[in-house]
Formats: C-alpha cells, sequence, structure tokens
C-alpha cells in the first residue's frame, strides 16, 4: 500500500496552489491528478545505496545522494557514514533563511577510511548522453536550467560545463575557505530563499527528500552566522546511515517521478501556467528552484 | 545609542557571506563596512504610522506597510487594527517552505469601520516620478525588477505596470477565489522559496522587518496546506498595533538604508561580486529575493 505522507510533504510547494480556504475543482487536470494518474514508468525507484537517514529526535531526514554530480564526495560521505562517524554528533547551526548545519570538520573520530578534505567537486564537462530535462524559462544565475535525474541542474553550454543548483533542500558539503577543505564531515542543506551566489562555490551532494521540515523548523541559532551558542540548543544526530544498511522494513522504497517523462512535462506546464480558478494572472513561467520532481514511498 | 541586532536579523540571508567556520578580512569593502559607514543621509526613518505590531508570545514581529502600492488595503488593516480585530485571532497555517497566516476572514468582531474584503490592489499603473532602482540582472518572472522604497518590485514597462514582488518575508492579504475578497482580515508572510507565482494574483501589503525568525520558526501545520488540525496548535496574538499607537518607549525609532543611496548601489554591487576569500566564483548576479534594504532599529 502507498503511504503518500512523504510525497506531499515533498511537494509543500507545488501543491499548494492556492493561499486561501477554499480548493476549487481545476478545469484542467490538477498537479494532483497528474501524480496520481502518472504511468508506473514514469516512476523511479532509488537504489538505497544512494540515500541517507539522518535519524534525529523529531524525525528521519532521508536524503538521496548525487553521484553524478559529487563522486568523491558521495563515496566519502557514505564511508564515514558506515564508520559511525556522525553519529553522537550535533546540528550546530540553523541560519534563519538560509541553512542547517551539521557534523564537524574538526571530530577525532573513526572514519573507516574516510576523509576529512577532499578536492572540491563544484562542476563537471557534461557529455552529450548525460540527461536534462531543461525548463524553457530564463533564470537570472545561469544560461540554462533544467532536471538531471531528480535534482536542479545548471548548465553553461559555451563551456561544456554543468553543476547542481542550490535550491531549498539541497545538501552540501561545508568548507573553509580553501576550496578543498570540504569533504562531508560537516553538511549543510538549504532551507530558505535558494542562496544561488554558493553554486559552483561548494560541492553539493545531494537533496533532501524527506523531513526538510524537521531541519527547516528547528530554533535558530543567536550565534554569528546561526551557529547555536550553547552546547544545550544542540539537537543530537542519532545516526546517519546508508539506506542499504537501514532494514528494508524500516527504509521503505522511495520512487521519484522521472524528470525526462510525459508526466513531468506535464508538471511544467502545469506549474507554469496555472490553470485553475484562483488564479487571475498565469505567470506563464517557472523558476528551477520553485518546482521539485514529486516523491513518493512505496512500501 | 543603536541597537544593531535587528538589522543583523533582516540581513540573515546577506550577511551571511560564507558557509563555514572562518570569516575571512576582505580585501574589498564587506558588507558591514557599507552599512556600517553608511552616512546618515543614505538612512530614512520609517514612519511609525507605516508600521504593525504583531505580539505574540514569542516576540515581536513589524512589518513595514506599503501604502504606494496598496493604499486601500492598508488604510483598512489599520483600521482593524485600532479596532482591536486581530487581538486574540491566531497563526492558523505555517506550511513549509511557502507561508505563515493568521487572522480570521470569517470572524464577527468590531472592525471600526474597516472591512472585510476590498477590492484588489494586484498592480497598478506608475507614475514617471516614481522611484524605482532596478537590479541589472535578468529575471525569471518579470521584464524588470529593483526597489521602489525598501520594497522588492518588478515592472512591466510595455504596459506601465509596477507590482511588489513575493519574496521571503513580504506581507500579503490572504483572499478567496474572487479577486476582490481579500482585504487584510486574513494577513500571510512569506517564509519560503519566494513564490513568484502569486505575484499579481494576492495583494501585498508589506514586508516583515523584525521577527520574520519567529514566524518561520513557527511548528509546520498537517493539515491541508499546512492548516494546523487542532485549536492548541495555533499561536494566539496578543495584539496587532499600528506602530503609531505604540509608546514611543516601546517601538524604537526603525531606519532603512535609501534603495537610491550611492551606499545601496555598492550593497548590490557587493552582492554580485563577493570579493572576498571565499569565493571562488561570483556570480555577478543577484536575484531580487536575495537582497534586502538594511534595517536597524535606533534607541
Amino acid at each position: 500500500m502507498r503511504k503518500l505522507a512523504s510525497l506531499f510533504l515533498m511537494l509543500g510547494l507545488i501543491v499548494s496552489a492556492s493561499l486561501p480556504k477554499a480548493v476549487v475543482a481545476a478545469p484542467e487536470p490538477s498537479l494532483d491528478h497528474i501524480i496520481q494518474t502518472a504511468p508506473a514508468s514514469d516512476w523511479r525507484t532509488l537504489d538505497p545505496d544512494d540515500l541517507l537517514f539522518m535519524r534525529l529526535g523529531p524525525g528521519v531526514v532521508v536524503i538521496e545522494l548525487a553521484p553524478a554530480f559529487a563522486p568523491n564526495h558521495v563515496a566519502n560521505i557514505k564511508r564515514l557514514a558506515r564508520a559511525g562517524f556522525y553519529n553522537g554528533l550535533f546540528i550546530v547551526r540553523a541560519q534563519d533563511n538560509y541553512v542547517v548545519q551539521w557534523g564537524d570538520a574538526d571530530a577525532k573520530r573513526p572514519t573507516g577510511g574516510g576523509r576529512m578534505r577532499l578536492k572540491a567537486e563544484f562542476d563537471h564537462v557534461y557529455r552529450a548522453s548525460e540527461a536534462f530535462t531543461p525548463l524553457p524559462d530564463p533564470d537570472t544565475y545561469a544560461p540554462s536550467v533544467g532536471f538531471t535525474g531528480d535534482f536542479p541542474a545548471a548548465r553553461d553550454p559555451s563551456r561544456g560545463l554543468a553543476w547542481l543548483t542550490h535550491c531549498y533542500g539541497m545538501v552540501g558539503a561545508g568548507r573553509d575557505v580553501d576550496a578543498d577543505s570540504g569533504g562531508g564531515p560537516e553538511l549543510y542543506a538549504v532551507t530558505g530563499q535558494a542562496p544561488r551566489q554558493l553554486d559552483r562555490n561548494v560541492t553539493l551532494v545531494g537533496r533532501v527528500i524527506q523531513g526538510i521540515d524537521i531541519l527547516s523548523g528547528m530554533p535558530r541559532g543567536h550565534g554569528d552566522l546561526g551557529f547555536y551558542q550553547s552546547p544545550a540548543e544542540r539537537t543530537p544526530i542519532l545516526s546517519i546511515r546508508v539506506g542499504s544498511d537501514v532494514p528494508a522494513s524500516l527504509r521503505g522504497a522511495f520512487q521519484v517521478l522521472k524528470t525526462d517523462s510525459p508526466s513531468f512535462q506535464r508538471i511544467i506546464d502545469n506549474r507554469r501556467f496555472r490553470k485553475d480558478d484562483w488564479y487571475k494572472t498565469a505567470a506563464g513561467r517557472i523558476d528551477i528552484c520553485n518546482i521539485a520532481p514529486p516523491v513518493r514511498s512505496a512500501q
């Protein structure tokens, strides 16, 4: 039986068409209808080896890793997780309208062969065969934006470069001034207006597919940059585990709507034109950070 | 003596240049330096008659109203506030990455001559003399974006129209399906990725200049569209008062950096190019919702 709770959770920003009380029958297929009627072939089941499960007191945050963009960081983070590196560390920072951050780049702990610093993976030269579903509208920050797999991405065709974009819920590897000082012991999730100026300045390693509201609802830190001022304010990380190490009965089976599917094209059109009774002026445009591929957890 | 706490609060997203631990001496003037050295003439003191003070258990939220864009809504909201309409109502909705909403469009309460519904004020034909400081970069949603006073705004020169944009912290008048069913008894603040598809679909009435973190940190509602499911989850509104009705000793004196000042031009340049040691790739671009005019409270 399908549990759709997580689907609606992820779709927070795109399900909620109207601000007001009334929900109106749409003359055009609604977003819900598109998702509910998408054929099985338009969905992809995520490999649990590409997932991280972060268990906190308030609930579980699930992150889909992006090995296609940050292969070394992803492999490193999995090593650290499997060594128990993160267990017992803390959420250390919650800066309003920006990021929530966890882990510790200075921790003296077993790393299981994982490293504390890695060469940056800010962008890469894309192959002609690399999937990319472009969005049709202009972007403030990049020549072209769209989706590679489930991830929001940007491209500069003149230089053949691709990179992930800092949208809400994206997860990155915190670093110091040195570009190559990140690696994964310290991670953050975007919890506010997309800080796109960070694109190509930090290695993005994945996106939160469940539980972003747990992170975004954390009490704000009042130190510089939103760091907590006292240890008591920090939320402990009970554990971070690779999905394939979590018992199948606990990890569910996450599916995402393929971004190169006909159903996702219908969603793009739906989000650009909002053909329902509530909207009086259709933007006819959509920002890369205002549309997210639907996620569901089937069990 | 100046209390700069609120300044840094509002600047959450623009003060925080770097994600990591180290803060580096910038070779170019830092954002802080620009703000600290801005001459008195670059600041404007806000008229307390254009402010709303919403007192909640966790603190006070201050909203700057936008009579230049929504004169009838602003006058109406002030009437409602002066009649005590909002006092004892509740925060009724907190939808992750979207909005927090309060008030009650169906309340049977004294309105002091205020109305429960008003004709929409989605946009207006701008006069040649109307202030507008454009940003230089392309916007996904509008032909031109920039600032009018302290407010993020968009323009369509081909039609001579101006409107406010749904950036983080902007406040609007919730409405039903009828475009003219808003008016102010129900209000919301944007607490997530800018939902620009709402531009010109809801009347924006102002922006939060203090305490947005109180709203954005509210526990999320788990009903449809983030409405709270039980009355116990709602945060009571102790009072909403017009600033000029609040004793001067309690209301401080808010100042904003003028967006048509040389100092603000320096901030635009600083935010586009991030000339410090941490950034490796300058975006050279800035989104209208990633830059906010600095606010300070002098007392």
